[in-house]
């Protein structure tokens, strides 16, 4: 039986990054679940506008994109509870940078993503910055084959919906564009 | 150590959902990983700019989004593979409506979501299509306590990064703006 909720935001799980940004040209990483794929190479993340992050973005054009580990949790979390405006998150992990220079990654997260600003889509809420990814970086010990294995990778996926939470990934169960090709309707 | 693996999209997982639309009146279905949360109650889906169910969004200025349990793999896995402009998708699934009356809902997904068009947004090679909630709905053994139980939902997560998969959400394993509450920096 179907129930129901109302208006109630269910697009989850949704994978849990730190995004990162300089200020002032020193490193600042705020908890986002709000991502996207926009494009082939053009993904996006969504900031509330007070958010302190988001001023970085503006000022460098760049930002990064960091997959914390669960084991991570809690400075991931603590990066989404408290503001880089009250806190220097700047030693809260070991900061690198790459291509663009401005863009500030985290180490310790297995998986990093700089981004170019591509556009600044305005909500009522929330900036959208679409970014363009210019290069990914991933722990060795994470690839398999053809690429990223994200078993490894050990993501925290966020859900609300009604009662927030962090969750595991599970297994992987079947293959893309293969599993179907044998239906007929 | 960091291996860089040039431009590559790694925002994974990602929810798969089954992208929803009247075309001439008739329901369509697509397989849809490219997605994200731009708003508190907008969503997107990015469509390649061929893609039939696109034209039934344009149509009608609603669409849906439905989570095909892993249970529905080798369907939802077809409707990616095969375009509704060459397959009939109207009788692959149990069809309802809602709200809209123009956007079609899959009965055998345990969790929907119908949305008017809130804008498009242009990408070189994909459409993003902005969706504002209007309903959500959620079979009644799919909640528990204050909202949407994902374990219960059991959705299919896409990942590419290198080699695709779908995986199974794992466990619920801590609570956002909790777990890193008493973390020092």
């Amino acid at each position: 039986m179907k129930k129901q909720l109302g208006v109630r935001n269910c697009m989850y799980p949704m994978p849990t990054v730190l995004a990162g940004s300089n200020i002032d040209g020193k490193p600042n990483y705020c908890t986002v679940a709000y991502v996207g794929i926009l494009d082939n190479s053009i993904i996006s993340i969504s900031l509330s506008k007070t958010r302190y992050t988001g001023a970085g973005i503006k000022q460098n054009g760049t930002f990064s994109v960091n997959y914390p580990p669960t084991s991570l949790v809690e400075r991931a979390d603590w990066c989404g509870i408290v503001s880089g405006r009250n806190e220097d998150k700047s030693a809260v992990f070991e900061n690198f940078y790459g291509t663009l220079k401005t863009a500030p990654m985290i180490r310790e997260c297995r998986l990093n993503m700089e981004c170019r600003l591509e556009r600044i889509i305005e909500f009522p809420g929330h900036d959208v910055f679409a970014g363009e990814i210019v290069e990914t970086w991933c722990d060795e010990d994470c690839l398999s084959g053809a690429g990223v294995d994200f078993g490894k990778i050990d993501p925290m996926l966020f859900s609300s919906g009604g009662e927030r939470g962090y969750w595991r990934l599970g297994e992987r169960f079947a293959d893309p564009f293969s599993a179907g090709k044998n239906f007929k309707p």
